[in-house]
């Protein structure tokens, strides 16, 4: 028994999740599906692909990801299946894997391409039904990779961004960078729209700094966070996903 | 092991959804459990038969469909089960399972009065935790529909809308109308708010017409729909449902 | 096989709740997970508390119930598991048990000290994903909450309420009261803001009262509701949560 996740942009109102939720116990009537989130915003394959990195490792070993934010649906872009570490993704070759290769250099991909695997009629607007879903039931059912199509070498990935930034906010108002610890210095202050950040935190409620003062702590999904106690760092700095974080220090940071 | 589906008007910020489940599991815990949506606007039954229509037939044979927006809850209104094709419908009798009326004219329909199925004491506010719920978890452990009470000849169906319109507005603002492959004249065009549509696509990507002009598709759930590529239609076209759709040739709609 | 229900105010649209699922099914695969909700107010302990209470007993026996609404998270405050009835709940130490505290006066609780049920490295911002969820997997494993570490008498309890008032609003906008079927004396009349409330109703749909009028009704989790048929009653009392209700007698209230 496999578990499958399921990230997409398709919210919950409609009946897109559900659709999908039906091809798949219809293929794999044990599958075990889990929702990551389908409130991606819109077509934003970097929030997609920030949210599968943070939280696709938890899941056992043998879980079918499947991530569809996909501006291209319908297009020549490619649907693809990735393997890459004890984890198989599927979905739309536009770059929402990009985390998972970075940390898998390893990782095999291929193109989809046995129609056989489809639910058919294949629309040509809800692949996320027609393709990836009902592909990751196959694969949870013991489908090798291999056998869905050719071997590819060149899976899209984004741009590594080439400065420090912004790239998601939480719910809590909590402003989360592209910084790791590999990429910073100890010691480096940061400011956001020219407020300098100076105090770091190891945790939420640590007493340090005053009230309403912007903290920064190394977050769960191991970046860098810029958070406010009790409130929200993004109301209070005016931040947004892709705003420049500036570090003191040129060399604090390395892309 | 049966699925059960659940589809409402519930929201899922309060304990409502979870208490459903609660009940269903209780009674059946080999259920597997999908929700198709809780987010149908409050009291819209139409709204609700159409996600219905657009989920239940990817699901597994067998798979229970429970569809609660109620807006009469607590007042005469029957509780039913259907028997439609291979699935099953448990819900209020207002209509909300009228395009699976259409569908398969040879459903069957009973008046749910066996009260042994309900959960003790039935609140006068909360039919879908007490009565549709535990229903729906005794069919999907065999329970045969006929033995939840006598069959009913004469369930409620929705108006067919006399004219094309807007049934539907996604979250992508793409505007869902009545319009089937069997009730379009090829060659037709549409009109919403005065503004003609004259592009079709066959895909959201296809580089067909000007930017931001909007374009209809046959959409995933069988209608044509309009659609703006990168867009909201809803936004362009201040499409809501409801809205009339003109077709270009009065012989071109069939009701 | 053991359910394990999940209650926080994380939201949806980030990767927090996929991430407590993906740990709980790695340690449990055959865990049955369902969502409660996830739109707690943020930080609103109070809110958790109500609605939890509202769903916990649907669910079936030896069901794990996580409730993580988390204010204090990464500060001194206890992880703590209760064993009431025949549940048991895992969650900080802030008073989210209240309600159930006061269901079961025999219940147990244990702080939870046992890192080796924790998932490691354990985050100072995240314990939802790293204490909560592994301890609630194990727990639903098998493990003894007896097990998990010391047990403590002086688990946090919200303050009663001193006075009847408003304790939640739901998605339809009725208002929900702290006012039991015990705290009411039949005869007594409600006002909120000042309006009063004469007219009681067995269900929404009853034909009592005029329209727009606001009525009064044992709603489903218990408590007296004030509500409105086909409207918000929130909207037209202006209700809030925290607002006193006043009652036309104070012997018909007992906190």
């Amino acid at each position: 028994m496999r578990a499958i996740t399921l990230l997409t942009d398709f919210g919950t109102a409609d009946y897109f999740v559900g659709a999908m939720k039906g091809v798949i116990l219809s293929i794999n009537p044990q599958a075990v599906i889990a929702d990551i989130t389908h409130e991606i915003p819109a077509q934003d394959v970097a929030a997609g692909a920030f949210t599968l990195l943070a939280a696709y490792d938890t899941f056992p070993e043998g879980t079918v990801h499947v991530a569809v934010v996909d501006p291209g649906v319908g297009s020549a872009r490619r649907p693809i299946v990735v393997s890459a570490g004890e984890y198989l993704f599927v979905g739309p070759d536009n770059g929402t894997f990009t985390y998972i290769f970075d940390r898998d250099p390893a990782f095999e991909a291929f193109h989809i391409t046995q129609t056989k695997y489809f639910r058919q009629p294949v629309s040509n607007t809800f692949h996320g039904r027609d393709i990836f879903a009902p592909v990751a039931a196959a694969l949870s059912t013991g489908v090798n990779p291999t056998s869905l199509g050719p071997p590819i070498s060149d899976p899209i990935r984004l741009s590594p961004p080439a400065e420090p930034q912004i790239i998601h906010v939480d719910r809590f108002g909590n402003l989360i960078t592209n910084i790791t610890r590999d990429t910073f210095k100890d010691g480096a202050s940061l400011a956001v729209n020219g407020r300098v950040i100076s105090v770091f935190r190891s945790f939420f409620g640590e007493n340090v700094g005053e009230a309403n003062e912007p903290f920064a702590i190394w977050g769960s999904a191991g970046f860098l966070e810029i958070a406010v106690n009790g409130g929200s760092a993004a109301e209070l700095l005016r931040g947004k996903r892709g705003y420049r974080v500036t570090l003191d220090s040129p060399n604090s940071f390395t892309s």
